[in-house]
């Protein structure tokens, strides 16, 4: 038998003076219900229940599906964003699993909700899609986000080019190696989707890499509790610095849920600025700090894409690490990016899942 | 004498091997840095120091007074984003502040840096600031968003339109009271910024009211550390579904940052949804639940402003709760607001700092 207390049923209550019919916001506040509120009656309608409430006599109509759907039970984090609602991938188990890599073709992306769908979801559960066969035009990137969600505009533009630049304000405008990292940890809030679309190819390098940081994360506490426990208790201040622009935040490198569930990861030597602590604790968390780096730059951890004309990932900013390796730099690489956000994106496939329901 | 760990001096080493001297931005990783590093010599240059490392006689110069003001010292959560780094307030307090209300004239705004510096000062410390005489026009609201940043766009668009509608979606747009909330808590990321700008006033009612969460959470805590800690240990649901949006996020009502300090407050009656929890614990949370919704609702922590055509409020959204008394039909109150967010107005506020800079 379920058990619901009073005052959580009256929150709930569907009737039209609790809950506007129109929105489905509710239009009582928590001060509104009385208080010492109790259950007098609780009538069996078949289908629903009718709950009676002392001292004021209101009454609510519950659906029994409703009711059981709903039932006290385990906490959750709910929402989600944690590593409980995802599927932690190294590389192996992408090769092994049937669905293969996480990707979809455009045209089908575009003409088919359940393609487009499947695609969303890979972004929620394995961090990542690679959609193949988007045109190799410039501004395409904006179209490719504005399919699933709203594009973030930041100090580097609605969207950016990656390619090699003669001063580059970032490094990521060379032709150097770039190491496993997530974008824009001086934003706060971080741009939580982020979108590559290659252009055009280089000869010689210039390859993807991508890492599962809550994989990594998980391995993390398995393996060494005390490090994982430092790192994610220590905020790290993060910077940029250009002729406009002039951005800090400070987040530790491993978020954590009020339950302590992993919810985010936040990963850039590029930006890291000087940390300010006790100098025990500096040498206590440098060595913290080395233990998760060495452990997210293991080769294994590391799943490697060559992006060809027409390749766009896209992927949770504040899970997935990206990096690529050198490049030649005759050869003009060009990828072009922009920035999204997940509850858009979460939003999207839940309103195409909808189409399926009665 | 100042102290400062090997590890911690090569990481944050300025030579043009170790940080880009046109991007300043750092081209070693953590795994570069030899382990077992030690300083072997420091030698006194005047206004320098050089530094030399063992194991590999890397050698770093490092500004006295930049070590001076980088040198270790108390843990914090830098950033600016806590209550450490506001004032937080009762409207008493305002009326007291030498400043009086944080406000500012559009034009001087625009016409004078100090003044732009002072008004989104304001934003940062107090959680708010008043503008006049923005024109009431429509679509200005978006002028005095790309002012400081950028807009955040949502399912309502790039700007929204709040006044009476006939068949709303949301229950700002009737001419209910609405009580002290933040908005899109069933977002995450949480627009961080919101701005609000009066096109027109309803001829009664319609008041605008703003309260310092951040103050309520502080009160809260010295007074009931342990309904703080259940308010602030509890994820709670909210959402947010109309034709083609359906957004969910899953978020404490209080905030705190890895060190415990008092990080963003999110509350929202008419989006919350239905709590999972064990039984009991759901009757304590909603005893909980209960105080913070009634110490926030205390009339005495309420600014309460009358908004004429041509005031654009621009306000801290994790922090500041607005409301809204209800209003006479016929007068037509019309707002029109949109979202941006904190990083970017606090980038902007630093460029114009560094203006008074040699």
């Amino acid at each position: 038998m379920l058990r619901f207390p009073a005052v959580w049923l009256r929150d709930n209550c569907p009737c039209a003076e609790c809950l506007d019919p129109g929105s489905g916001q509710k239009l009582k506040d928590i001060t509104e219900v009385p208080t010492g509120l109790a259950v007098s009656a609780a009538e069996d309608m078949g289908d629903s229940v009718v709950v009676t409430y002392a001292p004021d006599g209101h009454r609510s109509t519950f659906a029994r599906s409703w009711l059981t759907a709903h039932a006290p039970g385990p906490a959750q984090d709910g929402g989600g964003r944690t590593e409980d609602d995802k599927e932690l991938w190294l590389p192996a188990d992408l090769a092994e699993n049937p669905g293969g890599l996480p990707e979809a073709g455009w045209p089908c992306y575009l003409a088919e909700p359940a393609d487009r769908a499947r695609a969303l979801d890979a972004v929620l559960r394995w961090g990542f899609v690679l959609l193949h066969d988007v045109p190799a035009e410039p501004g395409m990137v904006l179209q490719v986000a504005a399919s699933f969600g709203f594009v973030r505009e930041t100090n580097y533009g609605r969207l950016f080019d990656v390619r090699v630049e003669p001063r580059p304000g970032n490094l990521a405008c060379t032709s150097r190696r770039i190491l496993p990292h997530t974008d824009n940890p001086y934003r706060d809030p971080v741009p939580t989707v982020q979108l590559l679309h290659c252009l055009r190819t280089a000869d010689a390098g210039g390859e993807t890499g991508l890492v599962d940081g809550f994989a990594a994360a998980r391995e993390l506490r398995a393996a060494d509790r005390e490090t994982f426990d430092l790192i994610a208790g220590t905020p790290v201040p993060f910077g940029y610095r250009d002729q406009s622009t002039e951005l800090r935040a400070s987040q530790p490198l491993i978020q954590l849920s009020p339950r302590g569930r992993i919810r985010g990861v936040r990963f850039n030597n590029r930006s890291a600025r000087p940390l300010r602590l006790p100098y025990a604790e500096i040498t206590a968390f440098y060595a913290a700090y080395r233990r998760w780096a060495e452990l997210l730059a293991r080769p294994e951890r590391q799943l490697n894409l060559r992006l060809t004309p027409g390749d766009c990932l896209i992927f949770d900013n504040t899970r997935i690490l990206h990096a690529r390796t050198a490049f030649s730099v005759t050869a003009g690489r060009h990828l072009q990016g922009c920035y999204a956000d997940l509850d858009g994106l979460a939003s999207t496939l839940t309103v195409l899942r909808r189409q399926g329901e009665p």
